[in-house]
This record gives structure tokens, sequence and C-alpha cells, in this order.
């Protein structure tokens, strides 16, 4: 199927009473993500387009979207703010894309537990809810921006996953409501496990029009930077960080040496040939964490209260995916990967094998109770074939690696078919209408 | 020396501005603690009485015990609500038993911290720290009766331990402050890690008159009982709750079946033969929990939303030492121990071993950012031979054992001598009369 020789006229007739756009400049940009982050992707994906843009305000709206999808047996993609790195909303075979972004309404924030619709942005919806004592319990680095629809769809984690792990675990996710692109579009709440069905599937089976989502307790986090001089000890700093029950955290950050330099905004707290540790830390447990800093003979070169943190830009926007944003920004020949080491002695070795090619960058998160450094190292891109093998060389010592050189879902993170949302997607989307490309194992049976 | 021979008129006469008790039956209750629930420390412990109990209700008035103490050269022995159990506040050379359960004053409680004296007791601090959204970190399974002070000077861990560790963990206790024993008392306060000379070091350094505690947000929490057919998927549940980083919890205690049965005031919620876990958890997150039940096949016999738990006995008196207290009314030849098992491997191995001679009870705790099974695993006891015969065959097989059947501080957890709480008595108490023969290492060099 081919979405050019679609009656477009008729279509946008069908949606006049909607807010469309077909303008060029903005259809391109509403049709692509941070895919260039990998030059892989980027020669891919770079004149991808959706045929226009549709920007619905309710559900109903949606319904009706749905419905003229399956009218026309058009290709549908939902998209957020699109911050995503990976395609995931880049429309392979164009078709209408679904902008949520005006879908911003929460209908309900208690203690503990909020309603939301999935356009509404991370860090609006955050201020909202402290002013009852509550946050989200995680957020990737485009926080300002990202919506929750997309962090769910597309994402996996960010700060906050030291504590509550990732968006797959149970209990993170609490209720979908969906829109199917069944015959008759209809509405489907999922709750418990059943929400895995559509979390994180880069929006391949139903268009999400409510989430229902746990919050975290609202800490007023500090904002620090420790330096050290061994990147070995920055590591232990972080793990041990993430280890100590009796400290409350948010983010746990560790750049090698070679990657502070890419981070301009943060130059005059960032000695040359130094390691750091970006770090959010509850202030009411900073006299233990100085301590810790201590025994590990770190130097603390920044330290902003929550309420003199959020007068700035936050030390957020120089850790997760926003590292390789600013690094490329200096340096676009680099690209990164993505990877579960699992345990130091795993980092110290490809610290050591690959030298300055992969500039290790760690998160530090929780897997299954236990704290991990993951990674979004910096790599210097030479050819795929090298990349390639570098991803070979990590997998064979044993770490895992969430591929962020592919936009097909199965190829990313867990390298499985996810039986359960594709047999979701058969019930669905039985016509494949739905980010069609993206799940790899959808006809293929 | 022997405190027989103190002149006791002149020294009553020294405090009798203070409240005094010398009533021989009074003298006896709070000369004891819960020693009794080991067979071995009722034989060594049973006869030792305090001359006589003070209780102050100020700072002014500790210093003025310190003084009289130094002046006669009395033993001093500190004690809260006396609920210990490896005799940690029997005066084993008499003296003076000082009963901090006057000094209950909470001069301030914020959000996430508060200062408190140190016979608060533990479950009226929470009464008053929830009206703000707070609540203590982590207490025993005797909350109710309980004081701050005695739990920081004889106890390590309880209720929240699955989420905040121990009290030894950085950040658990936030500062202390003191009154010392040398020639001129004075007051001495500790943050950071110098907490850690007074920190469950009994009462043998320092007289502790006040507490900065760091505070957890209070949830409300459901309490629930869930039952399974066979042990290990009862421990294997507890472990992967305890691993659950999207569900936030606050006891996960398993008890193998034969200990069910002691368990009387739950009887119409633990089928014969049935193991079980008794545990809190957020409300907000019973949806994954309910899903998480289902994957291991268990049964929900009791499930009460925190403000029904609220309205009668909570299950944590069901649970920690509870259990063998229930136990043993029972049957009073029960005791116990208290085990890091580590792994399930071991608990499995042990469960086999020992058969019903040692019923597993296990307790599920943070350790160094992990979730690991602690045990407090009731005995059939026979003899003290036989006793530390079990004792080191898991010690033999990697168990860490905290020996609840001795009273010196070193051969109880750590097995070490701790020299920043023995050097610290050195400063603090050089006459060595603060609960003496309980630290081994004093007067050993």
């Amino acid at each position: 199927m081919t979405s050019m020789i679609l009656p477009w006229d008729k279509i946008t007739a069908d949606l006049s009473n909607l807010e469309i756009i077909i303008d060029p400049i903005q259809l391109t940009k509403l049709s692509l993500d941070y895919y260039h982050f990998s030059p892989i992707l980027y020669e891919k994906l770079k004149d991808k387009r959706g045929n226009l843009v549709v920007r619905p305000t309710n559900e109903d709206e949606i319904i009706q979207i749905a419905q003229t999808c399956l009218n026309y047996k058009i290709p549908l993609t939902v998209r957020g703010a699109g911050t995503g790195n990976y395609g995931q909303c880049i429309p392979l075979e164009g078709g209408i894309i679904l902008d949520t972004t005006k879908m911003s309404q929460i209908p309900w924030i208690e203690p503990g537990l909020a309603c939301v619709e999935p356009g509404v942005k991370m860090a609006a919806f955050d201020k909202k809810a402290r002013e009852i004592g509550w946050e989200l319990r995680m957020a990737p680095s485009t926080y300002r921006i990202a919506t929750i629809g997309g962090f769910i769809g597309g994402g996996s984690m960010g700060m906050g996953s030291i504590t509550y792990g990732q968006l797959r675990d149970r209990g993170n996710v609490q209720a979908l409501r969906i829109v199917t692109l069944e015959e008759e579009p209809c509405i489907i709440e999922l709750r418990g496990d059943e929400v895995q069905k559509v979390n994180h599937a880069y929006g391949t089976n139903g268009i999400i029009t409510q989430l229902e989502l746990p919050l975290a307790p609202a800490y007023p986090w500090a904002e620090i930077i420790v330096v050290f001089d061994e990147f070995m000890t920055a590591a232990r700093f972080g793990q041990a960080l993430g280890d100590s029950d009796g400290m409350v955290k948010k983010l746990i950050t560790v750049h090698a040496a070679p990657i502070c330099p890419y981070l301009t905004g943060l130059n005059d707290y960032l000695p040359l040939g130094k390691h750091c540790a970006l770090l959010m830390v509850s202030e009411y447990d900073l006299d233990a964490f100085h301590e810790l800093v201590s025994e590990y003979q770190g130097e603390i070169t920044y330290l902003k209260t929550a309420q003199e943190a959020s007068k700035g830009t936050s030390l957020l926007e120089f850790t997760w995916n926003h590292t390789t944003l600013h690094a490329r920004s200096v340096d676009p020949t680099l690209t990164y990967l993505q990877t579960f080491y699992f345990t130091l002695e795993k980092v110290e070795h490809f610290y050591h094998y690959f030298g300055d090619e992969v500039m290790i960058h760690l998160e530090f998160i929780k897997v299954n109770g236990k704290t991990i450094p993951a990674g979004l190292q910096l790599i210097k891109f030479t050819t795929e074939e090298r990349l390639n093998e570098i991803i070979k060389y990590h997998e064979e010592q044993g770490a895992g690696i969430a591929n962020p050189h592919t936009y097909i879902l199965e190829d990313g993170g867990r390298k499985i078919i996810d039986f359960a949302q594709l047999n979701f997607k058969k019930q669905v989307d039985p016509y494949g209408l739905m980010n069609p490309g993206k799940m790899a194992a959808w006809g293929k049976e």
C-alpha cells in the first residue's frame, strides 16, 4: 500500500472540522524526531513524510480520525513532541500523523495517582502535581517539552529510574485507554499487566487517549556536580550512591572526562581532565551525601538547592540523551549507544578496551531491584561496519545493547517478538494501519 | 566495682528533685527486657537488677544524673520501653537505671526530617508526623510502645527496611545529641557518619538526649495476607515483591506453615498447612500487586485498606520478633535466631536441612541496595550445645547469624570490635560507668 494514491482532498474534507496541517515545512518538522542522532537512521529516514498532520483535542475527534483512516485505509502514525531518537514516530509509509499535543487535559491528580491525556507535557504536569506534593515517577531529559503519551509509547526510563526502575516494571503504568482501528473504532481500557500490550509499542496497536500513572513523592531535589580524578572512582561512587538505601535520589549520571568539554553550559564546574557525576539527591539527605562524597574523595563543584535549581537549567539537561545532543552540537560526527553494562567490572573493561572511541556515559538505574550501570556512551562514528563491530563486542562480553540505530521495535531493546503486543495489534489494528513498518513481526507469519 | 557498697541514701537524696523508683516490683520490671526469648540469656540475666530507676524529663536533669553517677562512680544503664530481646538494657552491675520515657518532647517535625527526644514512642510520633504526610523510615514490631531512643540504641531494622535498609545505613540517623560521663558531663552533637559512634552501642557511650531522624513519605499502607501451597513459592514471591521497583512497600514477611498456627489472632486467614506472606503495600500499587500475586498463584485471604487497618491490630504485630512472642506464648520452649540468608538458595537449603526443628520466618530487607531474605526463624530448643550447632551450621553454609543469645555488643551482630565506638567510649565514659559489661572490647586492651 502506498498512501500517495489516496484521495487526499476527500480525506482533508472529511477532517475539515479538525486542526489540519499541510504546510510542507511544518509537515517535515512533524514527520521527524531526533533520529539524526544516528547516522544510520539519518540515511534511512530523512526523506520520510506524512501527508497531513491532524491535531485532535478530544477522544471523539480521535475516533473520527480513526474512522477516516479505516474508511480510506490510511497509514496512521501517532506522535507527541517528537523527542524520540530512533524514528519511533516517523511515518515510513506516509499517511496521517496524529499529533497529540492538544490532548493535554489532566482529568485528575490525587495523592499517588493521576489521570492524564497523552499530550500533557511532563514538566507542566509536575508543576501541577507538586502543588499536592507529588510528581511523575520517571521522565526523560526532554522532560520540559516531551509529552507523557510519547514517553509511554516510545520511551522506557529516565530520571527517577534509579528508584522506580523502568516504565515496563509492574506498577509504573497503571492503566491506559485507547481508541482502536477495528472496522468500527472502539475504546478499550487496559489495566494491570494488560497495559504492557500498548506500553512501548511505538503506537502500533491503538491510539492512547488517556493514561493513569502512579506518582512519586516530590522531594526537594538538590542538583549536584561531583568531580573525580579517576573514572572508575566516579563509577564506583555512582554505584555506591545507587546502593545507599538511606539516601533518596532521582538521578545518578557519570561522564568520563572526554565527555565533559561537550557540556559547554557546565564548563565552569567541570575542570579539564576530571570525570564527573551529575546528581539529583533529596535535600533531606545531604549530610549523609557529603559523607559519601568524602569517602570517594570527590570534589563538589556545584550544589544548588531545589529552589535555586528551579530557576536555571536543570542538570537533567546534561544527562541521558541530552548529553548526546550537546556533544553532537559540538561535533556532529558523534553518535551513541544504549547499554546495560550490569556490572562495574564490565564498565571498566570497556573503558580500557575502547579508549576514546567510546566515551563512557553512565546512568545508574534499578533493574529488578538492583542498581546497575546503564550507559549512553558517545561513539566516534566512522562506518556502519565499525559501529556494528562495537555493538557485537559489547554483546559478546555480556553487555546488553538497546540498539538506537534501528527503528524496528523488536531490534531495539528486547530483541524478541512480543506476542502480547503482536496479538493485540491483530485485534485492534487488523488492517495494519498503525505506524506500519515498525513492528517486524507484523505480517511475517 | 560493685554497686552494693554505694551510699544509696545519699545518692537518693542527691536525686530527690527527680522521679525515682525503688519499689522492688517496679525495679524488677524496669531492670529487664524481653531477654527471656532466649533460654540462655534467661539463666544469665534473670537476677540482674538496678538499685534505683530515675525518670528525667529534660536534659538538665540528665546532666544532674550523669554528675551524680560520676560523683559516686555508679554504673548507669539507659533504657526506653525495654522492648529489646538480648538484655541490651539489663544492668549487669546494678546501679542507676535511667528510664527515658518521660523525655518525650518532639521539638520539631518538618517535611522529611524531625527532631525528637529519646523517649518518644514510635507510633505516637508517626501519628503526629502523618498530619503533614510523613512517618518514620523504619520501626520494629514493638512500634506501639517502643521508644525512638531505645530503637537507635539497641535496634537495627524493622518494617520499612525493605525500602530504607538498616539504621546503620548512611542517612537513616541524621544527628544525635548526648550527655557524656566525662569528669564534667558535657553535651556533644554528632552529625553525619559521626552518629555511628553512638548508633546501636547499647547506651555504652553517652546518654542520648535528642535525635534528628529522616522521615519517609506516609503512604496509605494496605495490609495483606497471601497464602501459598509451597514454602519456596512464598519465599520467591517475597523476593519478587522486594525486587519490584514499581511497587512501594513497607513490610514483606514470609512464614513457613508450621509458624502459622502460633499466630492465633490470624487463624481465620491462615489455612492449615499453607505458607503465608504478611505484607504492607501502598494502596496506590494494589493493581500491580494483584498481578504479582496471580503470577505466583498466591491466594489473598486478608486485605485491609490503610483506614481499615488503622482500626484493629496491625499485621506488623505478627511479624519481626512479635512472631517469636506469639509462638512462645503458645509454646514457651521455643526460641529463635536472627539470620542474614542473603539468597533464596540458602533459605531453601536450610528449609530442607533442618525440617521442623527450625521453622523459617523470613523478613525481606534491603542490604546495600539489594533485597535479601533475612530471618527470625523459630527454634525448637533442646540444649545450648544443639543451638550452637545450629548456629555453626548456618555460618558454615555462608549465612550470617546476628546471635540473639548474647548480651555482648560485639558478639551479636557484626562480630568485630567497633573501634570508633570503643574510642568514643574512652572519651565520653572514661570510668566505664555506662552499661558496664556489654562492650567486650572495653578494658581488654
